[in-house]
């Protein structure tokens, strides 16, 4: 099955038909049909598949294992095109122990409307990646494992990476089950209801220890390898990010007859917050955003109750994503109590800074450069589970260019033959760690 | 049956035992219960119910009409503890013709989480005075019927008094039936869904050319009856007011790898309207107000596609209203093409100055003074089912004291003493109004 084929197999799941982005959030019917895509992506490639305790979806080409599709492969000798590289440096370095898994992959979740890039294309790309080397008739020396991770964009439950936090032990469990959705179910009844134990949930060390390595490869969401004219692309490192909930509670009333001097309204202490980010992002170099902001009881003639609304801020370094919150936070606190409206401010989730191993990042520059590939090292401002699993492994992401620069919505883009340029990669890299 | 046993056997409908408020929303399984509960609180007095073409309920207690639970009415005389007033000059000063019906009622739907007695009162206080003329032995030389108007609020379709406006002719049927409510079902499929035919719907000159006059009893929606300490009062007239709603159409984007200057995020010039509307109308001496806003897709990691929100404006008088809409129209409008986003602006309704008959409040007056009965006379920021019935018959209210002064929330109250206050008062009206 070619990647073009794969693709296009997963493409109609979840797809919304009036904006024509995807609605894929965790533990519903088009997350079921995702796991099940999944699933038959793996059995076409023979390749078992074992959901962990946290429910992410691991596919697993172990160094014993026939593959019903590929040729057979102890005969036939590597066909890779370039110089094998070296691997003898690796044990030297440290960065990754002998024996452990190759994992590779990303999620397949969604944000709101999201596009079809974010997260898929990883996946796609990772078993499009085993079927080049299995056509070469690559024999892994180590486990491949391509990995599905659950809830990565905290679209349903508020938290992004809620998979690989479980797992890493990042979040605790109990904490998880208590999330609950916009309609006030619970992660833990969520899952029961899609027959997942919830019970499971935890960090995962058994699992862990079986990884050696994780490669993330990811639809770029800015313009940076347009403006390097490189179809991909090699993460330096990760933007501390996270997210808070604010809630503003004032006091209902009739928009007509209650006067301006009695009211309590909450969304203007609200107003306040959205323009007060848009200008501390600027004033500081860092992005600070509403994009989620719901009002109770939401009646067009009423003043509300309540307005919740979720912060979302990202910066450089840790110092300054702190002071944008923190400023935010007392430029409202300020408006908030000129009109008598409570303010919550909760912090939701939040990663530490993140800089991929630079062991495994110079390894894998090394081979693409070898193989006459260009892929520049760029930061990026976006979360992802390479992110969170840098704690507990060496960790490394690839990007794809982007020719729109867009994320998150369905303006997303990678052409096919960058797609196919990143298959190429991530074999290339697949094909050197796993080799020895 | 008592005032206080027909309150309580409304009282459990539609309550959201979350918040305490209400949630009557037209044509939905609550209304449903709510027109039931009309139709056997008629019934139990032996007032045959005719809902009309546009889904408004209409008890008649005609003159010829026996009624089960009062006492034979033929013999007993009028117990009226007032001089009967002099009703020869109502034909004089013009203000209502021979022989129509008296109407008296209000509405039975609520705003999301609104409270208990904004409409129902006015409904359950018609038929408590029925009861009240009864015990008295009162004969109706006229009809006298209590009417419950559909969708008052608007929380459902978006356009205040809408039952109203469709009797008078004051909105158009086939606008009305392609109204829509926030998941996307017409009104018209919501009548038929409630086995109500749409088709009927539109101004119905038959029915209006049967009623005299309406009287509409309605809890107070601020606290200047507090202030002057009174149980009830007559309302003068009704500001001007109107609902508009504002699109604000961005681009999706991901809200950590997109550049803010690359932004067009809907939600700044969002919150540009909101602080403008409450300087607009402090400087004008206006009200306006957003307390519904809709954010897509709604993602917390996501610059929004799409901002929706709902502004309510009154004033004093049309030229201001005009001007606070205007004002923060040409303010918004800036904003917005500073951010790329392009931005709509559509009124949905509006309802002009109402100044209440002043023949029929100055008889209602007189009545209530000829009982010793303080009833002063107040201006309303609120529209009202008699707002828009004034266009085509002499209207008038009743208002009751509210201590919290709040409306549109599970805080807005009437005390039962000044719930009584009101039934003796609109029975007084009654008698006075049907005696000839």
């Amino acid at each position: 099955m070619s990647f073009a084929e794969l693709w296009e197999s997963l493409l109609p799941i979840g797809r919304d038909p009036g904006t024509g982005g995807y609605r894929r959030f965790s533990w519903t019917a088009a997350d079921a049909e995702c796991r099940a895509w999944f699933i038959r992506a793996a059995s076409e490639r023979g390749l078992p598949v074992t959901p962990d305790k946290n429910g992410n979806l691991w596919a697993w080409w172990d160094t014993q294992a026939t593959s019903p599709n590929a040729p057979p492969t102890s005969s036939a000798p590597p066909t890779s095109s370039a110089p094998p590289t070296s691997s003898a440096n690796r044990e030297i370095l440290g960065y990754f122990g002998a024996g452990g898994a190759i994992a590779v992959g990303s999620h397949l979740d969604s944000v709101p409307d999201g596009g079809a890039f974010d997260g898929p294309l990883g996946v796609v790309s990772a078993f499009a990646a085993i079927d080049l080397l299995r056509e070469r008739g690559f024999v892994p020396a180590r486990p491949i494992v391509v990995a599905a991770f659950s809830e990565e964009e905290g679209a349903r439950f508020g938290v992004a990476c809620l998979g690989s936090r479980l797992l890493t032990g990042a979040m605790r469990p109990d904490a998880a089950r208590e999330l609950r959705d916009d309609s006030g179910i619970t992660l833990a009844e969520a899952m029961a209801a899609a027959g997942h134990d919830p019970g499971l949930l935890g960090e995962d060390d058994e699992l862990l220890s079986r990884l050696a390595v994780f490669v993330e490869l990811h639809v770029e969401q800015g313009r940076a390898l347009v403006d390097k004219d490189a179809a991909i692309g090699i993460a330096a490192g990760i933007w501390p990010h996270g997210r808070w909930r604010l809630d503003f509670t004032g006091k209902p009333d009739h928009a007509g007859t209650a006067r301006l001097a009695d009211r309590h309204d909450p969304m203007l202490p609200y107003a306040v917050a959205v323009l007060a980010a848009r200008r501390v992002a600027s004033d500081y170099g860092t992005r600070a955003t509403f994009g989620k902001v719901l009002a109770e009881p939401g009646a067009a003639n009423a003043v509300g109750s309540v307005v919740r609304a979720w912060l979302d801020a990202r910066a450089p370094d840790e110092e300054a994503l702190q002071r944008t919150v923190a400023t935010i936070r007392s430029e409202v606190e300020l408006v908030c109590a000129e009109h008598g409206v409570t303010f919550r401010l909760r912090r939701e989730s939040v990663t530490p800074v993140v800089e991929f191993d630079a062991g495994l990042r110079d390894q894998m520059a090394a081979v693409l450069a070898a193989r006459g590939i260009k892929a520049p090292v760029l930061p990026t401002q976006a979360g992802h589970d390479a992110g969170i699993l840098a704690a507990r492994l060496p960790t490394a992401m690839i990007f794809v260019r982007n020719p729109t620069g867009v994320s998150h919505a369905p303006d997303e883009h990678a052409e096919s033959s960058d797609c196919e340029a990143g298959v190429a990669a991530l074999a290339a890299i697949l094909e050197d760690l796993a080799s020895s």
